[in-house]
């Protein structure tokens, strides 16, 4: 119950890609005045050494997610209501947000970018991803009457494919056949580096297992990209005022999850109920990676994000070498070079 | 020690290249002739028809060798040496390739490409690949030492990568990045399709285990090489008349491995005991698909017969799913996925 719960939140966290953002935002905003004293000239390189920081900074936020989890499992059981915990990452994040702008709106002064105050028109399609995320943790619930929960870890690599496609359709930006190369390989790869000795019975989940599986993923993976869509359809506009109103809605969508599935233990026990330090961490780490997230939507993409956290995934095997004395099994050697050939074959592959 | 008689022959036979040729020997001869009359126009197309069916039937011939060793294993144990059987299969090519020959002359009369008759100089280098398979062979039963069977035939994947740099490296032939990251991939796909729940022993493997694994994996590779470097040095040469003297060299070295290592065996019981209709089926598939590399050797290289024998792997499991109610893993999925995306990128990243 207690892994199943902590999955949970890990699984909320690295895809819930409705976010605001803190500290660095501040810092992505100073580059930015930066960029227009300096001039277009240097923009390229600004640009991608923006893209570099938000991507590490979310590969290390996601790996250092992770060894929590496994820190939180080997401290006991920590009985929390994930919902509530869940509100909390929304609302940590709105409040981050908020902070950033008032920020930007003293160093500025407010403008038409970066004014909170809204319009039907923009606001309109912030609440889809939001409610997406919502449906598919609540198929969440449902999907481990068909797979346990590491077969259920397994099947999550489909969101890689799922986010490949509707990235291509949606979006509708094009990946090279040596680039689709890749990602199929980093669906394998990431696949491979996670098998053990129990891993062969998800090839007897049932027909409805699969199928909650795959809907779970085109949840995921559109959630991701619609994100995207919002986030990039408006480019001048300011991050921090896209993350609010995305975060807004994400609040109210946990707050019906918390009536939804934790109503009574929250009625009876309280709202933080089994809260712990390590809990408060978990909950902070998960706002912060999801502002990552949020810069990677913005300033570079789905893909970037689905490598980044893939990599975050082996990175955490490793640093678990050190920390919690784990053995590397053979199958993660094997998965972990096919993702390293996955990552340079994605930028080799590049369209000109 | 019955699994690892049969291994040791499959392995000699996978990778013992010094071959000659047979029936099909004789469709080459003749679509030579059909290209004779007309011209030269149509040769490119020749050309990689003839290589697609070698390449095809040392595919074919491999994946049945397999399914012939899991049969035998089925079947019981047979307790004959595998010298002798090597032997044979010398004996069996090289006779094949004086019947091919006889044919040619037939046709075509004696020419200086389909004499027999040789120089020292031409002839000095065919005993090189046959020695180096014969002390491959021999430290084969030394490494057993260190390492169990199954972990053995993961550490045999270490001859795709010597095969790779060898051929960079002696016949100086490049490969694209993108083929060199294929060239990875195959042989970590191959490794996860192996993959089962002992695998991970071969992690254990100790400092003297992985020398000897690296050492075979270069004399492998190496006798490969340096057979496509003798056999292309004379392109107009007959590939039988190149076939019946490597094999006639194989002859004699597997005469010296039958009295290393199995005298006393042939002496008291005889040079034919414990042979069953399964061996002979054996030594004739072992013989056949032997000719089948030589060809791949004259009309493509030693990437394609990489290639060919990994695909025959994967051909072979799925076949036994059939034949002997085989259960495939999720681990053989992977790995054949990541096999057919290598595959993709070697045609992909060909340089231009």
């Amino acid at each position: 119950m207690e892994y199943r719960k902590i999955k949970d939140e890990d699984d909320h966290d690295v895809a819930s890609d409705v976010e605001s953002l803190k500290g660095k935002s501040h810092t992505v905003a100073s580059s930015n005045i930066a960029l227009a004293t300096l001039g277009v000239g240097s923009s390229e390189r600004t640009n991608w050494k923006r893209k570099g920081v938000v991507t590490c900074a979310l590969t290390i936020l996601t790996s250092s997610q992770a060894i929590l989890i496994v820190w939180s499992k080997r401290a006991g059981k920590y009985e929390y209501s994930v919902t509530t915990a869940n509100f909390l990452v929304e609302t940590l994040k709105c409040a981050l947000s908020l902070l950033a702008l008032t920020r930007i709106w003293k160093n500025e002064g407010v403008t038409d970018d970066n004014r909170l105050s809204t319009t039907y028109d923009e606001v309109k399609v912030f609440p889809i991803p939001a409610a997406l995320y919502l449906f598919k943790n609540l198929l969440q619930y449902y999907i481990f009457a068909y797979v346990d929960a590491p077969g259920y870890q397994i099947l999550k690599n489909l969101n890689i494919i799922s986010t490949g496609v509707l990235y291509r359709i949606i979006l509708k930006k094009k990946l090279s056949e040596i680039q689709w190369a890749g990602f199929i390989l980093l669906c394998c790869g990431c696949t491979t580096a996670q098998l053990n000795s129990n891993s062969d019975r998800v090839l007897q989940t049932s027909l409805p297992g699969w199928i909650m599986a795959i809907v779970m993923a085109l949840l995921s993976g559109f959630a991701g990209v619609y994100t995207e869509a919002i986030i990039k359809k408006r480019p001048s506009r300011n991050i921090n005022v896209q993350n609010f109103w995305l975060y807004v809605f994400g609040m109210a969508f946990n707050a019906i999850a918390i009536v939804i599935q934790d109503f009574d233990a929250v009625a009876n026990k309280g709202f933080f109920h089994g809260y712990s330090f390590i809990t408060v961490l978990m909950i902070l780490n998960h706002a912060l990676s999801g502002i990552a997230v949020s810069m990677v939507m913005k300033y570079a993409d789905n893909i970037v994000k689905v490598y980044s956290t893939s990599v975050a995934m082996l990175l955490t095997a490793v640093v678990s070498v050190f920390l919690f004395n784990f053995h590397l099994s053979l199958a993660f050697f094997l998965g972990s070079t096919v993702v390293s050939v996955s990552v340079y074959l994605h930028s080799a592959g590049k369209l000109r």
